[in-house]
């Protein structure tokens, strides 16, 4: 019997939901294609931000306060940088550096981007198979009223601030899917989930990869998304103010157009209830649950309802 | 008039005096060659621990108790390092790391060693002139009982307990001076100061540099070393083991044997007094002084005494 799960994930939100996954989903029959079109270079290091929220998700090691990075961080490396008057614009925490070191070492003696993040997965007991979308670099860009913007210039520089009229994902068209990831989707999964991330800057980056969407469409498994949006709110993120100033509807409403022909099911939050027969009305099931995700129970009870409304999908 | 200092530095002993030193002599007067036989690679990143021990020293920020490394230092990335299984011989603190970072991106960048010294110094206002010994790599091999061994395997992983038969400087051959250095020989200088460093790890890469030797000979200027040992013991690190297993000296006397020939001048300190006589009998000059030094007005005594002992044997 098949149980694999293929899960589409960008960082914070959708780490949270694939922390819930591995808790129903058996060991590596979990597999998380990460965003990896926020990576970027900085002093010479490989940051992966949406692969280490994962990594840290399942590994037990996010910081729940501060809602990204690692727990019990310290930060006497940005004090030195500063000292040194370095760029002092992307915040890495002290313990945060290990993965970047570790990453950047290994790529650098020739190991590709999926070697080393199951190499840093093993190392913190992950049996859910994490895989970044691509090996190739791929670099989002957010256009803007400003101009062209990096992602994390976009988003960690310019804190979202510059109006959105666009993306695009640099070297996309050179880069191929991780093949692990068309391997399980060939496998005919059991479900293929996309997780609450932003629809625009985590998750189409990976379903505009060459083959990677007819790989998902033509694998046979229900195709869940969980709507980042609650209540015309991103719980985290500019995914509403992209929406916003892209002329969407700020809602589930513009989620579930915007994933219209390629999603079978969408799970929607109570507080947007009222929304469910317009979206069906689209040709898209819909779920009701409690969809904000405080601590592990409603993690791990989100995933169950997920997986659930997937299997009364079953195509 | 010249008024340039010209001294031969290791790390942790040879930073202190080079401190004093830049309390007594003028801004860029003061130019310092610094040893980067210890020099190596470690997880990718470019580590030069005497280097850093004179920038940190001169920059007001070496740890004074720990007596090596930053003060005010956290260790979160070695824990998180430790964490992923990765390589923990070697402690990195983590604002040591924003130096290696920075120096490693630079030379990724294409610069050249000295270029990214004299960058990371002006950051930390320092106006002395921090140099390398040499753009090039060069990697000091201890030969042991056990084999030859990098020497940061030998000095840290191995924690200098193999028995020394000798030493080699890889890559010495194709390495060329650091040209400023050999232009501030070049300008007579007042005086060249061989730091309280280690003869065979520290002072000598330097000196085996091609032309190296030549170039201080031919200064001009009275060539006046500082004893490492005090006693029959190093202050620091493995001098007088490596003294003891080569069959040499472990005394002042050593120290003036292997500089024999090549120094005019000795200072050493009040507790070897009695080998004054054998030292100057060997044609090297002593000065007796209090060479330990344990704070700020300890290392500008000593720096006083050293330069007003090199005036004296003006040549």
């Amino acid at each position: 019997m098949i149980s694999q799960v293929v899960c589409l994930s960008g960082g914070v939100g959708g780490a949270k939901l694939v922390q819930g996954l591995s808790y129903v989903v058996n060991g590596s029959d979990l597999i998380v294609a990460c965003n990896t079109g926020d990576d970027f270079d900085h002093l010479g290091l490989r940051i992966c931000p949406d692969i280490d929220s994962v990594l840290y998700a399942l590994g037990g090691l996010s910081d729940q306060q501060r809602g990204w990075g690692r727990r019990d961080e310290s930060w006497t490396f940005m004090a030195a940088l500063k000292g040194f008057g370095g760029p002092d614009w992307f915040n890495l925490g002290d313990g945060d550096l290990a993965t970047h070191v570790l990453r950047t070492d290994g790529l650098n003696r020739g190991k590709s981007l999926s070697e080393v993040t199951l190499n840093l997965a093993q190392a913190l007991g992950i049996d859910a198979c994490i895989l970044p979308m691509s090996n190739g670099p791929i670099a989002t860009i957010v256009n803007t009223n400003e101009g062209p913007l990096a992602f994390q210039h976009y988003f960690v520089r310019e804190q979202c601030q510059p109006e959105v009229t666009g993306f695009s994902f640099d070297l996309i068209e050179a880069a191929t899917p991780q093949p692990d990831i068309i391997r399980a989707l060939g496998n005919g999964p059991k479900t293929v989930v996309i997780a609450p991330s932003n629809p625009y800057v985590s998750v189409d980056p990976i379903l505009e990869l060459a083959g990677m969407r007819e790989a998902v469409t033509s694998s046979g498994a229900p195709i869940v998304a969980v709507s980042p949006i609650i209540g015309g709110q991103a719980v985290k993120g500019p995914a509403a103010k992209m929406m916003r100033e892209l002329g969407k509807d700020v809602s589930v409403l513009g989620v579930a157009q915007h994933y219209q022909g390629f999603i079978d099911g969408l799970v929607i939050d109570e507080l947007d209830a009222t929304f469910a027969a317009e979206i069906e009305s689209m040709g898209i099931q819909t779920l009701v649950a409690p969809t904000l995700m405080t601590d592990i129970d409603s993690k791990i009870a989100l995933a169950e309802h997920t997986l659930g409304f997937a299997e009364s999908l079953t195509k």
